[in-house]
């Protein structure tokens, strides 16, 4: 019998009405004879409201008690869903992370799953039931509550759907899938039918908010699939999982891209072992997220050393640059918050050779300017002006073959 | 070393202004040396708020969905009153019913505790540590989340009182204590220093809402002491234990009375056995709540059973006994929606012979006609017009030397 995994976020059990809408989406793959566990996150709203009155408390307040407390979220989405279920006649009952068997290590606020005791929850679907489960939380092996962090709740599906060894575990949001770029941007961007784990995972580090990374990366571990879809619109999504679907692969998947970047240079440091993270380390420390990085080549015992960081960390950066500079008797500090990312991504690439090239030239016939070039195996980033998106994304959209037909 | 469990409701959680307060008193007593549990309600009119959730869900929710639901309202306080004593440098920690170790029975919405493993929260105290649980709330053998009725958190803190083997149950409420009538009718009433389990009993069924009377029933029988006391001054409050406190007795402790009753009485009924079950089972299955009882002396093989139910179940009772009388061939059913009840209590009337004759003769002396009497060990209680019952309780307050002389 097919099994699967539903998960639905807060929208989604949001109000009234939307939990009569989830309900029915869960009584139809019951209809059609599959096996359904639910895992739902709290109620949109709800985890601030309750982090709203802890900060009323105190400000400070410590990671065990907040976790306790916003674990309640969920409890009460999947008891509203649960009975939702049961009013339609369905045989539902919720669980919490403790009851479901979600088992996590000791970090309050960024658990991460050590493993799901699941041999109830089977046991309980094996008899007809459907287990409504409380996303984004467990217990620790002291039976302490703690909760995975924001967007855990994705985690704790594809956790559930390997422990339940479910055929694939649905994600519906408010999204109807993945497309080939944003669509506000090329309005003949389309659906991808199909995407690979590791395409997922470089458009979700550009800023593709629909799942959160851990969950990709756990499903591409175990190669649980992971179907993307909307909870709005009973069509198919994208799925994204290891498998290849086709004979003939495109070059490229997509064109990502991400604004509100800023770009900073530190000139004239000494050419030494451990420069780089003599550099980079304050900047770690400071918890900035460091990205796209270039070290120029040695001039008379001196070099650059180049990177970009989100925009709002700008200024700290430069202050803490700054500093290093005089530090290492550096030349001089340079900077500029008004870059951003362009990426071309795909699994292709890896087997057609000029992908690069062809995005250099698309981008030269455009007259953009290139700030700085990285590459992986299935992605290349350019930094560039960040007035040039737009046209950027429009140009290698067009180039690669992406425009939809219709 | 002193160990006391602490009890506030949910008023004394209610707004960021209370838990200050109530942390407070925690600070206090943890200050004197003494180690302290605390057990909490939900933040008042968070219950309501959940229910009502539930209820727009579904009006007829499912029990052990709805459990689940409300349960989250004591985790959000305990975590907020946690919060709030580490923040004034208290090893304080929340605990929810099943990480306390209330274990209960399987009946949803009523459960009740059949234990508490209270090893490791005996050991987190001896480690000088708080712990605050959530009242009110436990998980079955099976693991499903059960609470234990309104008002279940007095149970709660009682239970845990035992189970920890503290001196004492605190239970810190919005009134100082109880009193020996209430001082809206008799402004000289005064308050109890203390007060015996069974004449708590006795008050908490006249409509005392200030103790839940299975904590009262469960306190007796572990003989654990219940300091009533208020969450709003630090004054003693009344003790209700089992402890006789003075050599001289009063011959009663207090006067009590309630509104809002019904007498309903069915006429010329065959007096044969089973009578009275016949006629007060179908009143019990429609969940009315039969008071005091009078079953005339029989008259040619035929009798009078006449009792008091809420006045708010009067029509549905006619309704029924009509019926009843009807297929009895009865003679008629008469009622009276305007009486009310009123009682002496005090466990000094056990040794004090004439304690009811000195009433009927305190209300005779005012002209006030008793209708029906009904009595116990350690109370008596007449039903009159409703009309009376400030007179009358003025009267015996005062006949049975109550009125303090301040």
């Amino acid at each position: 019998m097919m099994r699967v995994v539903h998960k639905y976020g807060g929208t989604s059990v949001g109000s009234l009405e939307r939990i009569r809408a989830t309900a029915k989406i869960i009584q139809c793959d019951l209809e059609r004879g599959y096996q359904v566990a639910v895992v739902v996150s709290a109620m949109s709203g709800e985890t601030n409201r309750l982090l709203s009155l802890a900060h009323d408390v105190d400000a400070d307040a410590s990671p065990r008690e907040l976790d306790a407390l916003v674990a309640t979220g969920e409890q009460v989405s999947a008891a509203l869903l649960a009975m939702e279920l049961q009013r339609l006649g369905i045989k539902a009952y919720s669980y919490n992370g403790a009851q479901a068997g979600f088992r996590t290590d000791n970090s309050y606020a960024r658990a991460r799953i050590k493993g799901v005791q699941s041999d109830h929850l089977m046991a309980r679907m094996e008899a007809g039931e459907v287990p409504v489960v409380t996303g984004f939380q467990g217990v620790d092996e002291a039976g302490n509550i703690t909760t995975l962090g924001r967007g855990g709740s994705d985690t704790s599906a594809v956790a559930l759907a390997i422990a339940l060894k479910a055929e694939v575990c649905d994600i519906y949001t408010d999204v109807d899938g993945i497309y080939t770029t944003d669509p506000r941007i090329v309005s003949h961007a389309s659906k991808l039918d199909h995407i690979s784990y590791e395409e997922m995972l470089e458009f979700a580090s550009l800023g593709a908010k629909v799942l959160q990374t851990r969950s990709v990366e756990m499903a591409m571990r175990f190669n649980m699939p992971i179907h993307l879809r909307s909870s709005f619109e009973d069509v198919p999504g994208t799925m994204v999982s290891g498998e290849d679907t086709g004979m003939e692969r495109a070059e490229i998947t997509g064109v990502a891209y991400h604004r509100d970047e800023a770009k900073v240079t530190i000139k004239g440091i000494p050419d030494q072992p451990g420069i780089a993270s003599r550099v980079l380390g304050p900047i770690a420390d400071a918890n900035i997220n460091v990205d796209v990085i270039v070290q120029n080549v040695s001039e008379q015992g001196h070099t650059d050393l180049t990177f970009t960081v989100p925009r709002v960390d700008y200024a700290t950066t430069m202050k803490l640059l700054n500093g290093l500079c005089s530090e290492l008797n550096g030349d001089k500090v340079t900077g500029d918050n008004g870059v951003a990312k362009v990426s071309i991504i795909g699994v292709g690439m890896r087997s057609h050779a000029g992908v690069a090239r062809k995005m250099f030239d698309t981008l030269a016939k455009e007259n953009i300017n290139i700030q700085m070039i990285t590459t992986s195996e299935i992605k290349v980033t350019v930094v560039m002006d960040e007035k040039y998106v737009e046209l950027a994304v429009r140009a290698l959209h067009s180039a690669f073959g992406l425009d939809s037909r219709d």
